[in-house]
């Protein structure tokens, strides 16, 4: 029998005082099952675990019996230590468990690594990675890396963004298409494209020391085929196969609504949920208790090791729910204040906010996701038609009207995603063919309704691209000035187009106006049935009132204020946030064509 | 000051031995308040409220007190007696309390008794009702009566029906457009020019001898404007007012998302639920006791006078709810398995399932309806669309599959009606420009599904109506045979049309295939993901299956039966419900074009 010494070890180290005690060790190596593992120190492994693969043992630990920092973990052949790893269990950061998360304090913004600045050109192609980088290709690898963000935070902060969702930096090894990131082949290490471990941590501490926040793209669902453990299963169950399929492949029918349908049949369920996103992708059986450990234990060490203010967690209904719900209070009872916006594209408010934490609805199901947080799919797929379609008793603008009278089906109205465009959707400005206006709009609407508003690298200069036409690729292009010689910098607002400068000055000012606005961060909402293309609404707590109002009709639009005493409360002045001149509410307002205004009543 | 005598007393009568023993009687006569009431034989009053019109008085009685059948209502005028009412309180049939009503065993068959057929031309107009019979005129009165629905009872049986809804049949004495019934003006009495209260009663035995049940329509939203009490007010607030408008009138908004909607405001709420319907209609405020308490004693009256099995209740949303709560809890109480079947005409699953009582929704919102029943208005609205789109992702056949996913969101899934047209739609024939063969589709599938399927009248012979052009008149046309000198008799199947005897003997099958069918009536559901225009769906039960075919596909479509194993479950031989034929489930199944299959596993 052939025996090599421990190959990998995950995690690699771990911290002591965690709430949780109990640490599960991967240990990897050719037949390592077959070799007696010991722990120094007289230290106990409270459980070993070995599968039907010998290349691996699980062993767990208490790390509350542990009084010293470094321990060893001896791996024995006939008696005889062939191996020996040096474990750590670090100091964790003052109060890491009570951190702070990202709240509808925050405007969220979303970058795709690859295509968003190049701040170090050695690490374009790497060696060890299958895939190198070639820029005329619409869907390969960019160049864009961690220090190319980093170089860019002044930007970011000057923009108002305060938190930033990077789609997934762990290795993506896959031969192709990797520049997504959403096929990992390591999830304890940053792809060496986008840079190191320790540049992700540099990140996260340049981002606090701007008091801005960090949020990692955390994938259950799936990993990419080239993933080392996928390549060498554990168990054979530690992915979904369909038997007779070529390779277990079959692909998903992304049906989720099975997940609460009480009629769904088994086999579109297990279709959907066991079903591969894509032929790279195997699909993760997150109910296998290895597995599911293995994703609790990455989410916390990313959490301590990177410093992280938040997770955004990728298909979420396509994972066993019941896992899922595990995974999310393991993380969150760890954290209490930690948030985790999971991807739960559905096609109605009850479908979506059935994955919030105490819905009523998953209730319904007996179910209970423990998921702080979910995405406003509603509000993102009816805010074009809104603005889009001709005024109608359910057509134009009630349309988004109607989004929020759904809200008393979210537990928590206020911790939710709301957007416009993300790198799955098309891009706004490509729908409304370059009108700054309708951005505004749908701007305005983000910065001011209930939730954590979220914007996509590029939407504060107007970038386009077409999916539907050109797929995914286009509407990742690059942002402009991220390139050494690219031709033009938006980067710097004064080298940003006349078109870009009309986005970006108009986002910017809206955003830092947002930056310290209770009333919008956690006021309370009224709405008003749009008429004639004029969408109404306030904000409002103890302290004061925000009058918002979106005029979608091709003509300025003068309103009766009387319609909104019960709003106005008797004041008479306020103040345009977005041009700081008074306005006087008298008895009527009058709003320019395709317009939003935002009044703060005094 | 002038004095009348008692002019009328609502009820006029009541029963015995009802669970709650409080009788509230209404007493009205000019400048009544002002005489003194009192009851024979020494019969205490437990309350006496006037109110700011002098012409009522409300007394408060129990009834548990009273032994005897009969007794007097005294009005004295300076200690003098001056009228006298002989009140009756009557025995309750046998059981009143427990009776049964329609439930998912059922089939609804809707009819306009004004259109449907007349059984009685003398009494197509009276003198004391204002609007006469004109046939000639699509918004008029056809002549349509009582006796015209007893005569056709055992054509409605042989059809299958098994549960009869009238709209409105009590007195309509608006100046025009009364044939539908909705705008009444006197509660406790039938139309003149459909008959009597007698005859209503009549139509209930004769229903009841059948094994037929009936299903009043109620309306508690609004009376009609010539209605008696609204014509002299108890109180100004007996009805909502718009100070300032003309008559206090202001149409609905008919937003009634406003009622869970935590944003709404005020004033949009206040006219969705106080905006009164249409002109004619003033709008009833349910959260004044006194009209509450009216409503439940009318609704109360009309189940022990007519024997009644269920009741139907016109736009629902658009009243208080916490009264209507009260409402449906005050008959409920009294009659433990009462079907209520509230018209939440509302454009999500989420927002419709909110009615129905103990829904976790409802929870949500703070809110317990006590409605047994509401309307599936999702797949009212889906089912057209699924059959006349292309298939794609999100569109055609999938819609259907769609409405069933969100079942899980109903309390209680096969307490809800299921239809594809009623008096308010389009016809389905219409739409469908004469095809029987989607027809055939439809009807399948709610004769199938859970829930109770609800047909209207006319629906069994294809008729048409064009309402986006014509109007609601249209859709509401008279069936033939149902007067005297109709040129054709679709009444007997002998003398129906080719294209009539089609839908016809369609859907006789179907209804009375459906009648004694268990797994149809309370089974479970598990259906399949359409695939090329075929959605499939089995009903089960421990006794057995029900699998239905519904192939909306221009061509035949085979079946590779693979998929259905686990609702198959190694069953190989089917009958086919609709041809009776045996029918062998080897590999294959084929179903040809445009058609359903409904088989009975063996």
């Amino acid at each position: 029998m052939v025996f090599s010494q421990i190959q990998r070890v995950e995690p690699a180290f771990w911290w002591k005082g965690m709430k949780n005690p109990e640490l599960q060790i991967l240990l990897y190596g050719k037949n390592i099952a077959n070799s007696q593992i010991e722990l120094s120190d007289n230290i106990q492994i409270k459980n070993i675990q070995k599968v039907e693969n010998p290349n691996y043992v699980f062993i767990t630990i208490n790390t509350n019996e542990i009084n010293s920092e470094r321990f060893k973990i001896n791996q024995k052949i006939n008696n005889k230590v062939v191996a020996s790893y040096n474990y750590e269990l670090k100091t964790r950061k003052l109060n890491s468990a009570n951190r702070e998360s990202y709240t509808s304090k925050d405007v969220m913004y979303l970058i795709m690594p690859d295509r968003f600045a190049n701040g170090d050109e050695s690490n374009d192609s790497v060696p060890q990675l299958t895939e190198k980088a070639n820029r005329k290709d619409r869907n390969g690898r960019h160049g864009g890396d961690l220090k190319g963000i980093i170089n860019n935070l002044d930007y970011l902060q000057n923009l108002g963004a305060t938190t930033l969702w990077l789609t997934p930096v762990c290795e993506d090894n896959e031969p192709r298409t990797t520049y997504h990131g959403y096929a990992q082949t390591d999830l304890y290490k940053i792809d060496a494209r986008y840079g190191t471990n320790e540049d992700y941590q540099k990140l996260s501490q340049e981002l606090k020391k701007r008091k801005m926040k960090l949020v990692m793209d955390y994938v259950t669902n799936h990993w990419g085929a080239s993933h080392w453990l996928i390549k060498d299963l554990p168990t054979k169950d530690w992915i979904h196969w369909f038997e007779g399929e070529p390779n277990g492949f079959k692909r998903s029918n992304y049906k989720t609504t099975t997940q609460f349908d009480t009629n769904a049949s088994d086999i579109d369920k297990k279709l959907a949920l066991d079903g591969w996103f894509d032929t790279s992708m195997p699909d993760i059986n997150q109910s296998n208790p290895l597995v599911l450990n293995y994703l609790i234990q990455n989410a916390i060490w990313w959490i301590e090791f990177a410093d992280l203010d938040g997770y955004r967690v990728d298909t979420y209904p396509y994972n066993d729910k019941e896992a899922m719900a595990k995974w999310a209070k393991a993380i969150t009872d760890e954290y209490p204040n930690f948030n985790i916006v999971g991807e739960a594209w559905l096609y109605t408010a009850a479908q979506v906010s059935a994955w919030q934490k105490d819905s009523k609805i998953g209730e319904a199901a007996n179910y209970n996701s423990n998921l702080p947080s979910v995405m406003d799919f509603m509000l993102y797929s009816e805010l074009p038609k809104a603005l889009n379609e001709k005024e109608g008793w359910d057509t134009g603008m009630i349309k988004l009207y109607n989004v929020f009278t759904s809200d008393f089906l979210y537990p928590d109205v206020n911790n939710i995603l709301v957007f416009f465009e993300n790198h799955d959707t098309e891009r706004w400005n490509e729908i409304f063919n370059g009108n700054p206006e309708a951005y505004k709009l749908a701007l305005t609407l983000i910065s001011t309704v209930r939730g954590i508003p979220q914007i996509y690298y590029g939407s504060e200069i107007g970038m386009r691209g077409d999916k539907p036409k050109l797929g995914d690729g286009d509407i990742r292009r690059d942002f402009p000035g991220g390139w050494k010689n690219d031709s033009q910098n938006a980067f710097n607002p004064a080298t940003q187009t006349k078109e870009q400068k009309e986005f970006y000055d108009f986002t910017q000012k809206i955003l830092n106006w947002r930056k310290n606005n209770d009333i919008i961060h956690t006021g309370k909402t009224k709405h008003y049935l749009p008429e004639n293309g004029v969408y109404v609404y306030f904000r409002y707590n103890e302290k004061g009132s925000v009058m918002v109002v979106l005029n979608n009709n091709e003509k300025e639009q003068t309103l009766n204020l009387k319609r909104f005493a019960e709003s106005l409360k008797g004041v008479t002045k306020a103040k345009d946030a977005l041009s700081g001149q008074e306005i006087l509410l008298d008895a009527n307002l009058t709003v320019p064509a395709k317009s939003p205004l935002i009044l703060e009543l005094k």
